[in-house]
């Protein structure tokens, strides 16, 4: 019977094994350790099956205040017991990203651009794994430049394009270039939009989102310490982009789809547009909008992670 | 005499205008208001010139917790007035940067790779383009992974490189891709170096940074969430930098030289070494002894001021 007994226990071990958080490093098993040094945790150091084995979404967005604001937020959107405002930065030892755990929820900082938060995603995916995290959902949470779009629009990214709109990324690997592809779970991304058409006055897109590598010369705008272009040939750039479906610019996605998609994560990328680039260059809202606006994504995704849960149908 | 009289009001004029720090941008003159986002500070809402007209030194590092400690730490060698505990963030309107003003020091810190510090160099620029500042040096204060270097080394970076080891700069502008300079100022690094040969043990070498867009594959480590390439592909790949002149990698080197040299600042780089690639990828020393290493680019630089200020001979 021994055959037969193994078969079958190797067929719920492969569905556990393909639920289970992916990593693509054949060395990670022969390590005897392994530091996640930004965010100053480690194997030997920490329990990480006991400290993150519960998680199911990994919210990540660029700012540490707002993530941390955004901890607090989901903290009480799941009623969950004790005070949302003694909540605790797992990542105290480092000043690179903080992390906050709230119930089956993370919230991390990753800083600006791609190779910040690409650092962030290798160390986090590798937790992920070796805390044998199953079925977790990837939600980049962040604020963007909007493309014909009024301020304050969400934007769900459709695909996640360069800066000539191909929905590629180029990784460098030792001295060679190669390209990944970028498109996102297009399943989370409808629930998105369908969650934002059960808030009010909660104007939401799925769009194109550009990801670029810096916010001055590559994004076209003309108020940088360095510019050699004119309005014309920046209004130009941009409505180009807006005829390949770019409706936000931002300087992440493109890394976080990326890198998703090769370890088989479900991500979705979630940005609020703070003003509509062909009316302007700088961010000129009231500290107060921009608050407001700033939460939008959080709300979005707390209705997302709330109708997960079953805790509103 | 009016055309004398304009003639030595010329020359004096280009004189002081030659030193002043120039932005590359026709637009900003015309401009009614700058407001420099990533530092909530403005034009409009701040007297840049009162506030930091006096800035000779510009000094930036990834970590915000260190540019606080190099500040502190600047204010007790320059035996300034006050208590270096009481140092204000002067950004606190934002958690994207920190910067904290130090007699003629700034000390800025930058985020990790090479979008984040670019655009905090386009605000610092256009800062001290806006504060009439004259004779500036930026520094930029980092640690890096050593390349056929004992820990604890320093590196003063001769070249800043790109991953195939050319001493150029990526710049996409709307939809172009331009190659732009990384020479820093032979002047300042033999400066510095003469610097360290007067602090005691104190090793320190003039050698190429090569600056990559991730910590994991592109720099070779076998111990990211993905890896592709052996140990062999690994070492030949730093045997090659090695030969290429490369002591040590890190991720801002190459921007920053580029847009210093374009506005015609005199810059420098300065990297401890934190550990020798060819021993390994994880970083494991302990945390004073990581501590200690990470005070050595802070020790060299504050000499190099002190002796710019005439306060040591």
């Amino acid at each position: 019977m021994a055959p037969i007994l193994l078969n079958c226990m190797g067929n719920d071990h492969n569905d556990y094994i393909k639920q289970l958080v992916q990593v693509k490093n054949p060395n990670l098993d022969t390590m005897e350790e392994d530091i996640l040094y930004h965010f100053s945790l480690g194997t030997k150091t920490h329990n990480l099956p006991e400290m993150f084995g519960d998680i199911k979404f990994a919210c990540v967005g660029g700012s540490a205040n707002r993530m941390k604001g955004f901890a607090q937020f989901i903290h009480k959107e799941l009623e969950l017991p004790g005070n949302s405002e003694e909540i605790i930065n797992i990542c105290e030892g480092t000043d690179r990203y903080c992390m906050y755990k709230v119930g089956p929820v993370l919230s991390i900082s990753h800083g600006m651009g791609v190779p910040s938060i690409s650092i962030m995603l290798h160390e986090l995916i590798k937790l992920l794994h070796h805390a044998q995290c199953r079925d977790v959902v990837l939600l980049r949470l962040g604020t963007s430049g909007g493309v014909g779009l009024a301020p304050g629009t969400v934007v769900v990214t459709d695909k996640a394009v360069d800066y000539s709109f191909r929905a590629q990324f180029e990784q460098v690997i030792l001295d060679k270039v190669i390209t990944r592809s970028t498109e996102l779970d297009e399943g989370v991304a409808n629930e998105l939009l369908q969650c934002s058409s059960e808030l009010q006055n909660f104007p939401t897109v799925i769009g194109n989102t550009m990801c670029t590598h810096d916010f001055y010369e590559g994004q076209g705008r003309l108020d940088g310490a360095l510019c050699s272009f004119s309005q014309e040939d920046k209004l130009e750039y941009l409505r180009k982009a807006y005829d390949a479906g770019v409706r936000n610019i931002e300087m992440e996605s493109t890394v976080f789809a990326a890198m998703c998609r090769i370890c088989g994560l479900k991500a979705a990328v979630v940005c609020v547009a703070l003003l509509n680039r062909f009316d302007g260059d700088q961010i000129t809202s009231t500290q107060d909008v921009l608050v407001e606006f700033q939460q939008r994504p959080q709300v979005l995704v707390s209705h997302f992670i709330k109708k997960r849960l079953g805790l509103i149908v």
